[in-house]
């Protein structure tokens, strides 16, 4: 259960209240202002803030005086028009706040990413919570025998639960270490700043992450992608949803120029243009290394 | 005139509308939405929007589910000590977009801040407008005689005459010539991207900025102070008045601990304890440069 | 000329000489150092230090002890791989440091990327040389009449002829007021930050400019293109020379998979599908609009 | 043991073999490249390449031709101008790049430091050392009972004992039981990107890390300060000595004016103007809060 009933409530009295603003204001996202949807086992992603719309887009890059909307039909050409020849600033327009709750090794990948503000939750100042990801048995993947990065098919049997029952053993053990490490009843107690180091990577941490829609559609790029741990994709695919009510139309273009897309080399491109004269192209004849002809074959079919 | 007609019934149209909406309101922000404050002769900001509030400071720095808000006194307290200790990422949670008209040479020293988000009305797209930074006779200052960066007394009499006649006639013939360069009429037209390098850095341009509080704050820091130059000072100032505003606590805490404060060096503390006790210390015995010793005196004048 | 006999002779003087390093050494980036390559009429480019070469990519990407390099094919391709697959932060482990002379409108384009550091010389300090950038006629483009913002034919004739008399002589005519406005031969001297407004952007400023190796890819991307304006280009096509001898490999995957490659959006991807099925497409049918659908022909043409 | 022998000999190779450059030469830095620098029980700092010298920062501020240096007495005065009046541009044309083994907990607050470009060791690809944190005796600190972020004492006797027995047995069974789930011998073996959430924060990473001089002193700063968490300092510490060799210089004034020095704000100012007056000044009448106050007497104090 990612929320205590009093966190409920608190969202809930935010989500009651309406104030009136002079701002722009994106309907497809005051309907999910606050609401903490759930993501993996005990985390979640809420919005807490945002900044702009689709028109915010355009009213920057015709550095408008109004509200920068000449016509529907006109943001929606201009906004596919900016995405495609990678005009970034526009997109920068607007900003979105997060409150987001994570495991640890999750927010390890995710801080990569340097363009936004982070608070996160102090575990110098605080104590964390007993919460730990554990996998569901269907994400519980083998390593892939293909791709060293990648996962195979789940694990199986009694190797399952032999796995399930490590982490979850490990994980509820550190943590009662901890929490007698850092007491104060009749023993001085380890500073919180060092006992926190016996928790697992598995342990949720939580923080606030404001970045702008430039950088948020790159972030989502990267771990939206097939390609990115399942752990920090299903945090990717959730804020997908919430951008497509944000900025319809930008999240289109996204979605079309830059998820569904592809980048072809100049090899490609060359491979592309005999095919289309009808020659065959193998790998062998194509120029390409096993790897990119692999890519390549993926990127045609689609 | 910094606004066509048009351009300030858009403005009006904007204020006049106000939507509910779920997130945070600055109640000192929204008065001063969209209204352009006439900076120089030609320029102004304007707020087109912002995020967050006092309370979204501390509120990122506890990662509260909530409001954020445990007190007033304790959010104002929390803010003090932030501030006092170079926290530096709760102020970054609040945002602010502007849209500014400024002159060229003013604009290159406020790109130099680039942690920020900016879309300039492009010169290679559009026709720049015949508006050019003409100073007040009170602000045609002599170089100064002791600082290389700095400005003497105003110009007087038949030089200042001269200075603002050589402005203004360069200033209007070369957007003749502009004009003539690049009009289609009975010749092909020189492309706008090469007819605007006869402008001169006078000339007003325009563009939306959007920026983090902390780095707003750090941008006053440097351009509100007394050593800016003051075409550019002009902006920083008027900006201040609206961050008061905005948030509150937080530029209370900018004023008493960056603006009013000062960072005196290792040597300059020893100075003071010495002084403290009752020592006469001179620039001779201080074992600080010149440059330096006149600065440490000015900060404790105050 | 860009360069003084001085000037010069302090160049010759820094590459005559050397010392021994245990950093790693680029060859071929030895060769151009500090050699200053002239571009427009009075602008260079010239690299002052570097930081890593090729095998610093993969020694990172690695995180290896020693040199990095296990074989120089497992290099290359390990460097291609990381091209491909956008992985940034390799290319972020080489750096360069420029001195560039360029004039104050294509600097105001080449501030715009912000993730480099930079020293521009100051005109509130110091008096600005009287160098200004006159295109050669074949240079002097007509505005575009397909699109607002490129470049059509030169002009000709008496316009051309009209066009560099007004920019040869408002730009002389600027520079004598300014001379005159400073000087303090019997008058005050107007303080030079606010004498250097009468300017026209023309006039050459320089800096030094440092940017690590992925950022430099990414300037070289939008500004070797040939959407980009001329000027700016110029400059751009001299760094691609430069980066081509300090890191060949990653040099060529970024010719083949960004410069010379194309990003195919999903529509545009299903409709080489069907070309390659022998199906014709054209826009009608194609479901791109007409500047896509140009942008795709072009790519498929090459 | 930081390094296998394998690993040292490759170090080795590297600092006995010198080559030829053009580029400045820091012989301070030279002297201490490739050296791995032991911090903590496994980890280490030591420098992997480096950019520039005090004369390039120098040379950089005024824009230079030639070596940038003058005399070295204006060079030192202008780099102690430029860190006092808060010039980092010039800081940021010298470069450093760093390998460095560190526990997770510590890499954690390192990397909230966003200007700076990382590689770490990834453990999707790779398979962690067995190596882990274990503080030795004098630094296994008690919780503060005056500052919720600080320690106090050494933990004693039985308590102690007890607490290093939980890190080292709880580090060694995650550690067993992250080997056997990713093992093949018999079973699947699960993917490494899973298996490593069972490892606990003070398992070592590492990674190559390169920034600039200006925010590596905005880094040393708050990390070598003596608020810092004890296991962040001392590779601050350590990293200290290397910059004072370095660019000595730049170290002298950063110690001077940000390490030994202190703000004070407006209040404390004028606290200080009535002290030197003579007049007694306590915490009641200052204006200051009682945190404040402390902070302020321990400036004065020293």
């Amino acid at each position: 259960m990612p929320l205590s009933p009093e966190q409920q409530s608190e969202i809930d009295a935010q989500r009651a209240e309406t104030r009136p603003t002079r701002r722009v204001v994106s309907e497809g996202m005051e309907g999910h202002l606050y609401t903490a949807y759930p993501v993996l086992d005990h985390g979640f992603v809420r919005v807490v803030d945002y900044m702009g719309d689709d028109a915010a887009i355009t009213q920057a890059a015709r550095v408008s005086y109004g509200k920068g909307t000449k016509s529907v039909q006109n943001d929606e050409g201009l906004i596919r028009y900016l995405m495609r020849h990678w005009h970034s600033t526009p997109f920068e327009m607007c900003e979105v706040k997060l409150h987001v709750k994570l495991p640890v090794f999750v927010a390890r990948q995710w801080i990569r990413h340097r363009t936004a503000n982070v608070n996160e939750y102090s575990a110098r100042y605080s104590i964390l919570d007993r919460e730990f990801y554990i996998p569901a048995p269907e994400h519980l993947a083998a390593q892939s025998v293909v791709n060293n990065q990648g996962r195979g098919e789940a694990l199986e049997g009694e190797e399952a639960e032999r796995v399930l029952r490590y982490l979850r053993d490990d994980a509820m053990r550190a943590y009662d270490h901890y929490e007698e490490m850092i007491g104060q009843d009749g023993q001085q107690g380890l500073a919180r700043e060092l006992a926190r180091m016996n928790l697992p990577a598995n342990i949720y941490t939580q923080w606030y992450w404001k970045v702008d829609l430039h950088n948020l559609l790159h972030f989502l790029r990267l771990r939206a992608d097939a390609h990115a741990q399942y752990e920090i994709r299903v945090y990717a695919e959730e804020l997908c949803k919430i951008v497509a009510d944000w900025v319809p139309f930008a999240y289109k273009a996204f979605e079309d120029y830059r998820m569904g897309g592809a980048t072809l080399s100049s090899g490609a491109l060359d491979c592309v243009r005999r095919m289309i004269k009808g020659e065959e192209v193998t790998q062998e004849n194509s120029g390409m290394s096993k790897g990119e002809w692999r890519e390549f074959e993926a990127a045609l079919k689609g």
